[in-house]
């Protein structure tokens, strides 16, 4: 198992097949910082633009159509004393009547405490001039190119990943992505200091970091959309519009899940399980794609029939 | 103060300005049995026909249009030693064209222990020989008189509330319903032994409950759709189909209590709190409308200015 | 056959089963004069208050649960000099951020010429000078009581049809309501003088009307949702949000109607029929449910088993 | 102005800044013949996969980013005597529970008599022995490379176009993209014989034809979604998931059109004449992107201020 050392000089505002900036075996680990969502980096220099300029892609050996991608966030440590939001609402996530009443989405700074790893608004703000919060970081877009030859903005997501900024995604998270083109070709960026459920404002609070990821092959697994697991459930990621489907996606891939080979329950089994048991978490919701979230609490499951 | 024990002996299929059933003085409590979601009681006798049969309505002296009833769940307690639920995931809630994979939507019968507070299925289901799940009791549907005249189906829920089987309403739940018509009129019933996120299979465990419950009302205090507070958060519900809108009206509701003469936030304010700490639940994705939760942490919160 | 002129004196913001305002034989004619959205009457007068007062119920001899009411619109004509819109597109109907550029949602005065029959702005708006509308005069709301017992908002529409705003409900128009209650109890109002698809501004052109309708009993005659036909067509109604959701239903309804008794085709006759020759057109978009229409052209159909 | 005879020799599965297949001029007439959504040429032989493989892309001198190519079908003539159709309902359309009604999504085969121009079924269904359906050809997915280095799958739609299903798009259409790319980069395919709203079956008659354009350049023109006209009137296209979104985008562009430069009216103004002569029209309702078509009649509106 090697350790990479990446440092892109070319972003990508697409996931696709494209050239690949880095080559890596099955289970090596790379460490790479990330730019923000804006295309600035570490030092506050520009150097791309936006949406969600990704570093990759990486191409895996080994990695064909039809395995797996397994990503393991080893660590996601913030790099630049400060990040930035939108100030209000967006307008899809309000009554259409009341968007009227939003302020501007005018851009607002904050400072992050890289010691202490706290998050705080740059100026005072009437209400919230205590207000410090905790560092809570994220990879809110990665994933991998999709099928069909298919470049997919990182503004989006679909069933290769993406943009689906969901909380789950910090330190210690393992995601499975099916892969869809030869070695995979894994993208990340766009990291977040912290973030509510949703991105409701359009933005978490956008900042360089550096992130530590190994990436793993699994061969022949039949996966439709990512996939992932925490120490106390699995979970399945549904990423469309409106929320609706992208709940009807995360649904039906834990079903397939848990009807399939490494579970093999029946349909009647796997609905008992669900239906009183099943957890749901919002991703992004301001998107193209809206992100949902299906968990089921490992403790319940039978044991999984082959090692993971 | 004084407790009630209210046995009735009619049920309603809609939440509506129907004649009291019950009336009691603000703060009161009241001890009720609640039927199954379709008609049956604790002895296993079928005392009339669903969708969700409520007890009710109560009337609240005092409570008048504007003001607010607050619901204090003290005790759910099981009261039958079964329950039932759908033998298959809705088909709304897996991909159209899987809905062909699905089994039957057939009638599955639990036995609840009510001793140690457990569910498990009577019968064995190959995988789930050994499944006991633990008793997480809850009020599927609740609320009071609705609006303008309505008459709203109990399969369904509104800003009044109604059908919002979501997990969070168990023991010690707080719950506030905007008061539309005198006396708030208020429903309950369909209580679940466990239900997952979603009620996916179009029920939770389905059984008989006893639940003591405390209202109370407060004057004056504007509300669109249900609030609700946690040890560590307050939270708002909106319900609606797509489950886009149901978002929406949630996030419009905490949008307007923070900017409120109680938090007395700026929309900045409340964007920033927002943006970076929301989480959504998801109620309801069975019904006609579907209920979605907003949280917002009190810890970050200004403290309120007037007491609750 | 009798004529019935029906003038009411109080009027109802909901569609229930509440008691009959005037009672007919099968197949009776009714001349009524509707108030507009607001509830002001022909001569200005406010008899009551929006949304969309209704006329009605209007009970019909020998219907009953699992009946169909036709409604045949023989008449609808203007009888006041008068209406008013809305003047703003609703913030639902265009892209979430672009609801900050519409203007405020203020009240516009129109002018109705009964003799040459159009309809002008009251006050030149500049570009607009010389626009003359034509007289289209139609229905916004009208239906039967629902089933279940519940009282639904004359904002919205249902199974039993309701606030539809569909411009094919003019003059000539047959319609076809599932009956759920003893009698009907058919209500109408909400005329238009003239209205887009869509209703975008939230109104069509609003004015009091004077209707000619016949209502007639259609005895055991299975049908869910309000259906109706054209000289060219048949078609079916749903009503329900999102769009999507509206669009299911009046789908399935009209492979209901094309697989039932009266035309007997196979699912796979009726999927190519629909599938090559089907027409939508789009109702209401504007109230809490949505209205999409489902046309077939009669002349592919095979000729149907039994009499209209 | 020149007339060219394009023969493509590979086809392509997305709308994409791909090298030009053919060059020509602003103005030039382009004759092609496309083959099937499967891949399947004039002679029956497959020639590549599907979904919806384009001829094309054809790069148009002077085309830029901010200008909008104008599309004239000029011509579309079948050039097979057979095409085929799937023979259920697409499980999205119908109710969820619905779908366990449907048949399987068999193919079935029509054949077209190129002579007198009509469609009927290859086999015996009963109920539609004598079905004769007329023919009319339309271009089921077109459009031009989208922006910033997307490639969008022909089996969807977004706003430069692609898989819209509208039958609109027939012989004498004038259809305008929005230019994201320099040359444009037009692309055309999956013509069908016939095809009802919505494509409700997944397809319409699908089959080779041969198809007469002229590409034209209109400099300079901001627009953000296609649009076109008829004789009567001018139309908008939204293309998104759920319905909802889809009409927004239209009705917004819509908007923008009659506040734009061209016609100048104000909002106030422009939301008159939408809300009460606005038509919708329904195109796609099957594809990950749904299509929504906005037109309004041309006689009521202001002169437009430039030639077109």
């Amino acid at each position: 198992m090697a350790v990479h050392r990446f440092s892109p000089d070319q972003w990508h505002n697409v996931l696709a097949a494209l050239p690949a900036a880095l080559k890596v075996a099955d289970g090596d680990v790379i460490i790479t910082q990330t730019i923000d969502a804006a295309g600035v980096d570490k030092d506050g220099i520009s150097r791309t633009h936006g949406p969600n300029p990704m570093n990759g892609p990486i191409h895996v050996d080994g990695a064909m159509p039809g395995d797996v991608l397994q990503v393991d966030i080893l660590r996601i440590s913030p790099i630049r004393p400060d990040g930035w939001t939108r100030g209000a609402l967006a307008g899809n996530v309000v009554d259409p009547e009341r968007v009227r009443d939003l302020p501007p989405r005018d851009r607002i700074e904050w400072n992050i405490d890289l010691d202490v790893g706290t998050v705080r608004l740059r100026d005072d703000v009437p209400g919230l001039e205590h207000l410090v919060l905790p560092l809570e970081p994220m990879i809110g877009c990665f994933g991998v190119a999709p099928a069909g030859g298919e470049a997919i903005s990182t503004a989006t997501s679909a069933s290769n990943g993406g943009n689906m900024d969901y909380r789950g995604f910090g330190p210690g998270a393992r995601v499975w992505f099916p892969v869809f083109e030869p070695g995979a070709l894994f993208f990340l960026g766009d990291c977040h200091a912290i973030q509510g459920d949703g991105e409701i404002v359009g933005t978490g609070v956008e900042t360089a970091m550096e992130v530590e990821i190994r990436l793993s092959v699994l061969k022949n697994r039949h996966q439709a959309w990512p996939r992932g697991e925490t120490a106390e459930t699995i979970y399945t990621l549904g990423n469309a519009r409106p929320l609706d489907q992208a709940l009807q996606h995360a649904t039906t891939e834990m079903f397939d899940w848990l009807t399939g080979d490494e579970y093999g329950l029946s349909a009647v089994a796997a609905s008992h399980l669900m239906g009183q048991l099943v957890r749901y978490d919002v991703g992004n919701v301001f998107d193209p794609a809206f992100t949902m979230v299906c968990h089921m609490p490992k403790k319940y499951l039978p044991k999984s029939l082959r090692p993971r």
